[in-house]
């Protein structure tokens, strides 16, 4: 039996609030070259005081020495074994989802890049010159007003961020076994859509008809002539957690990404801004609508990939500043911590384990006195799997019955 | 999934050298009798001063309260889950392997002792009075002579040290479920070969005709009258080291029952002394041509099984000082630990964790000051299953890719 499936079995109705913040990649390096954390550097009085009132521990988000991307970061944090393929959740899916595009199970999903290529057909920019955002909706209005659907399965162009979109097509029989058309290089032209698997054929050659179109459509664009897809994936059919926890779940988060996961898992996603403050606000004025609260920072990620420590350890700075109006909803369980840590010297997501506070009236409180990846490390919480944070969650809450006579 | 599995699909190709030293029972036990451990007695300015510039951690072998073998203590730093079916090796397998006997996955093995037994048939010495090695080569060539073959069975007999031999069959649908025929205790005959299943009977049946012949060809004997054949087994069809983590693997140890293993896991065994620095240099010479270097030092456990902790502290002492040796050739990771604990006062293997150090540039450097059991429970790796040791290994090679997007 997964872990999701033994604590669905226990937990009991709501009568609480669950406050999870995931400060992305907050978890850090201590090497020769940068002796002090970001969670070290900071200035954190309201963490620190509250680590003294909490209980301390580390997640490691898969398994040990495995670094997770952000889906499989934020799954297991709800519960979910992203090792599992029942939790396999592709690029294409997340960047639609994260679009806050709707998406069924049947719904085939692909990342796209504009590009350019020259007269021979050969990529010469991978993103067509980072075109603007309003470019990109330009083209991709252009393109969706073209080609509507292809052999009875409709299409969907959506524009996101520079020269980057989403496409989604719709109808039977559709398979996620399409490789990449993106060459990640140079000098060639992009890839044909090759099955990955038999079952995948039908669906290749719908998607090779399908560029074909939209190659014709971008032949007079002096910059985007050309699309390049990447990871063709279908939404798999997570167990939803409002009917798994039982608890009524809303998600506060800033980015796309951490919005669709958030959706793909079954929580409401809220519409908030991208800082603490914001979504705390955002937080606040929802507090009664529900039970758990997944909120999401992603700006400790954003300085960590940059290896820029000190903007790390002010955005850590900035939340500890604003902890207070949190903990003034009075959640009667607070938990911070991480997806994954991405250390400042490797500009990179790594697997080395996440620091994690659980605050609340049933935590031990033991003997840390700050908030870092040294003293979590002495923490009554221990290590855990990223997948087994929910059920301590809930246990902190009174929220998980006893198991067996 | 086993946990070696996932890794091979996240495992990079090789541009770096992991160096894995392996001190054969190291990790020991503070008793109010023996209130310091061996690495407690020992001087070790070299390990110590790795242990602040390193992660330290500790390992359990199989499973908590497990005490390992050899081979299973092994098979678990390599990635393989020891108590899985897949990754059992018997004791037969394991004494072939060690005397450099190729074996293929049909073949069945078995350790032998030459013993005594009177007129009566009824054993007198299970060891036949430890005959000398000279004496084992004389009688294994006498039965090989004689005995090339039992019902369209190739028989193979080799001697070991002393009193062992082993024994080796070669034909088609041979089974490993044979049990032994040492009775392990005297006054009585060797025991038949009785199959432990229905599929066993075959293989039974001409295992007990082989012994009759050999008993026949060993009648003159004053000493070495009998056989005794014990842990009939076959060698599994690991995943081999090589293609599972795209390294190329080197082992580098003195004695054969840990080149045997290696051997079976896919490594490349390299001919090298017993001595610590003796086995670095064999490293030193073939630095080029791995990725990955097993660096088997037996003697810790030898003086733990004796009892001796001041003989395992010198020994531990010797490792320290050729350590600089090692460091020199400036591996990427270089990972200090143990296949299971021998402590001094158990003169036995023992489930103990076993104390585990990680250098390299990507290691989180904790607050510990020296490698020994208590410190390295306050390291960063924290607790670890063996056969978590080699993700952790590669991902502190940067050779672990991203797992989802």
């Amino acid at each position: 039996m997964q872990h999701i499936d033994f604590l669905s079995r226990l937990a009991l109705p709501a009568t609480s609030k669950i406050v999870l913040l995931v400060l992305d990649g907050v978890g850090d390096l201590r090497t020769a070259a940068q002796p002090q954390t970001a969670l070290d550097r900071a200035s954190t009085p309201n963490l620190d005081a509250l680590a003294r009132a909490a209980s301390l521990g580390r997640l490691t988000a898969v398994r040990p020495g495995v670094t997770p991307g952000s889906g499989p970061g934020h799954l297991g944090l709800f519960g979910y074994d992203p090792a599992s393929p029942e939790a396999d959740i592709g690029r294409g899916v997340l960047e639609a989802l994260g679009l806050g595009l709707p998406m069924d199970t049947s719904d085939l999903a692909a990342r796209g890049n504009f590009a350019t290529a020259d007269g021979d057909g050969n990529l010469t920019d991978r993103r067509a010159g980072r075109i603007s955002t309003a470019e990109c909706e330009r083209l991709c209005a252009k393109l969706q007003a073209a080609v509507a659907e292809v052999d009875g399965v409709s299409v969907q162009i959506t524009a996101g961020e520079s020269h980057r979109f989403v496409l989604i097509l719709r109808g039977a029989a559709l398979s996620a076994d399409v490789e990449d058309t993106d060459p990640q290089r140079l000098g060639v032209p992009p890839r044909m859509p090759r099955a990955a698997s038999a079952a995948g054929e039908p669906s290749a050659r719908r998607i090779a008809k399908l560029v074909e179109r939209l190659h014709a459509v971008l032949a007079d664009e002096p910059q985007a002539n050309r699309v390049l897809l990447r990871g063709f994936s279908k939404l798999p059919a997570l167990p939803q957690l409002g009917e798994v926890y039982k608890m009524r779940c809303g998600a506060f988060a800033g980015y796309p990404l951490y919005r669709g996961v958030a959706s793909a898992c079954g929580m409401e996603v809220v519409p908030c801004g991208k800082e603490f403050n914001e979504v705390v606000t955002a937080v606040a004025e929802r507090w009664n609508d529900f039970d758990f609260f997944f909120v999401h920072i992603k700006q400790t990620d954003t300085a960590g990939e940059d290896g820029d420590l000190a903007a790390k350890a002010a955005v850590i700075e900035g939340v500890d500043a604003g902890l207070p109006d949190l903990l003034a909803l009075d959640p009667d369980v607070l938990a911070v911590t991480g997806d994954h840590s991405t250390p400042a010297p490797m500009k990179a997501h790594s697997w080395h384990p996440i620091p994690l506070l659980i605050h609340s009236k049933l935590a031990f409180v033991d003997d840390t006195t700050a908030f870092n990846e040294q003293e979590t490390l002495r923490g009554h919480l221990g290590d855990l799997r990223s997948r087994e944070l929910m059920g301590m969650l809930l246990a902190h809450a009174g929220r998980l019955a006893k198991f067996g006579a």
